[in-house]
């Protein structure tokens, strides 16, 4: 009988890999109005990270469960629950996806799209953090076709996700990246321009773009590297932070905001769930889970570790040359 | 005969003090479409200061002429001008208000309202920068009545036109000052809450207001003060930077703008004079000239300085404890 499950767990906020660990926790069979999930695939995401360190927007009750995405398949219901067995749905609402088993009411999953195509459970699982962010950035936008776009770590998930959507709406991508080795890989991907993220980017991004320069900057990294996509920006254009990777806060000359009219706004995907009607929830993850069937959003996996191997997967986050998500096996 | 008029010029960028000087230049009678214009008054704004220092938005050819506001009249007018003899006007387009004549086409002055009641050319050398930013700024955040507005640098003339407008407009202000000094004065014309700007001050508004903190503020400082407001404000507010008083650049934490959702822009009321259809430019500044008239909108005057002792008047510009502009008396 399953009466136990296995969850990450952390007790005080700090260095992840240090921080984190797996116990067996009890599962209670489903009462009325919930659903018993077991969960397959969750990735480790920046935000992930910034959870468990204590730097997030939300700040859970300690102890906490780890793991904010994530794919599970419902597998009993209590009487009265909204969901089916078999649906795909993300826990939300603090359960924690870095788990093999959840049971919680239907409003503290999130459901996801049926599978279709070549639509899976891996693309599932990384369906409604990054691809649900770069599109949102894009439609709250609203350039014409052709504009220009500029992020910096754009070879993170997040910016490949960015780089396929914007091509599917017929804008053309900047890309700043760390290492010009990944160049190739985001050409293919619909990238139409490729830079190493130096203070020399912003000559060659005017040289390029003439006098149609960027409308809308993607940073997910602040400091320095914020400051170059402020000065590769048109007057007048929006730079959407939703990232500190660099940890460093972002450096505005007042010239900036006064006399080019740079606007510094940032986008936090968890808000927009918050606010969002349901059916606007399902619009959009219905979507991008077309584009991914059809093979227009995709997103690389550099690695998959067993959940029991929780650390090992938290260190490779670290490794300093990775490509796409560092995903669980939740399962294993 | 007319045939020589004298006007601040600057042929280097560098400290106002030292680099400015009164030049005789010629005075041509006015050609077609012209207008010759008799300047009385003008301010030293803050944006002077910029222009000749070399770090405004716009950088003039040099040698310039300073003075960027100011009220003269028209005096004579060639064939076919549009402007007639006795309006009130502000020469714009790199004229330089700093001067006793000038000559330009109609396009190169702004036409200010006509003098009535208590709006007097005093107030009239002052009406199209400080206020009518002011105004623009709490025209876009169209707040609801009975909001909290929170601004640095309180007791300048901007800070004291934002205090009596926002009063207008049913607004509530909370004002940060360097010098709790002048406090009772801002309170004379409206402020509902005049705080030290220090670190402490974001306890004080944010028991204050409770669960309602200001959705809007205006930076005119930068650097430290700029952090506070950030503190202050609502989450979803607006931080608008219209000055650098501190010169020192905004430094921003990630999450104010991912998690807190605050949205930092800038406004310069040049661009919005440039972008801004006749119609709109004169409903503003007759929507302004009737509040001053009605007593309900007034900037103090720290001191009148005849033009021809202009480094007088920078130096003036600079004593630590001035209430209100200097003005230069361009006649004398």
């Amino acid at each position: 009988m399953l009466d136990r499950c296995r969850a990450a767990c952390f007790s005080t906020f700090g260095p992840p890999a240090e921080t984190v660990a797996i116990r067996v926790l009890p599962l209670p069979p489903p009462s009325r109005g919930e659903a018993l999930v077991r969960m397959h695939l969750a990735p480790v995401n920046p935000a992930d990270l910034n959870l468990i360190e204590g730097t997030y927007g939300l700040k859970p009750t300690l102890p906490a469960y780890a793991g904010l995405e994530g794919v599970g398949m419902v597998e009993e219901v209590g009487l009265g629950c909204e969901l089916r067995i078999g649906d795909l749905v993300r826990p939300i609402d603090g359960i924690g996806t870095w788990r093999n088993f959840a049971v919680g009411s239907a409003a503290s999953f999130l459901r996801l799209p049926p599978l279709a195509g070549s639509y899976d459970l891996v693309q599932a699982a990384m369906l409604s953090v990054n691809p649900a962010t770069a599109w949102q950035i894009l439609e709250q936008a609203n350039l014409p076709r052709g504009s220009w776009v500029i992020q910096n770590a754009a070879g993170s998930n997040l910016g490949r996700c960015l780089i396929q959507l914007a091509r599917e709406r017929g804008l053309r991508t900047i890309n700043l990246v760390r290492r010009m080795e990944i160049a190739n890989e985001l050409k293919a991907l619909g990238a139409d321009a490729v830079f190493a993220d130096t203070r020399e980017s912003a000559r060659m991004v005017a040289e390029l773009c003439g006098d149609e320069a960027p409308a809308l900057a993607l940073n997910q990294v602040g400091g320095e590297s914020a400051m170059t996509l402020a000065k590769c920006v048109a007057p007048g254009a929006t730079v959407v932070t939703v990232g500190a990777l660099a940890k460093q806060p972002l450096s505005l000359a007042n010239g900036l905001l006064i006399f080019k009219d740079v606007r510094f706004i940032g986008f936090w995907i968890t808000r927009w769930y918050a606010q969002a009607a349901p059916a606007a929830r399902e619009h959009l993850l219905s979507q991008l889970a077309t584009l991914t069937a059809e093979g227009k959003l995709w997103q690389p996996v550099a690695t998959t570790v067993p959940l029991s191997r929780i650390t090992d997967a938290l260190a490779a986050v670290n490794q300093p040359c990775r490509n796409g998500k560092v995903l669980l096996d939740c399962q294993a």
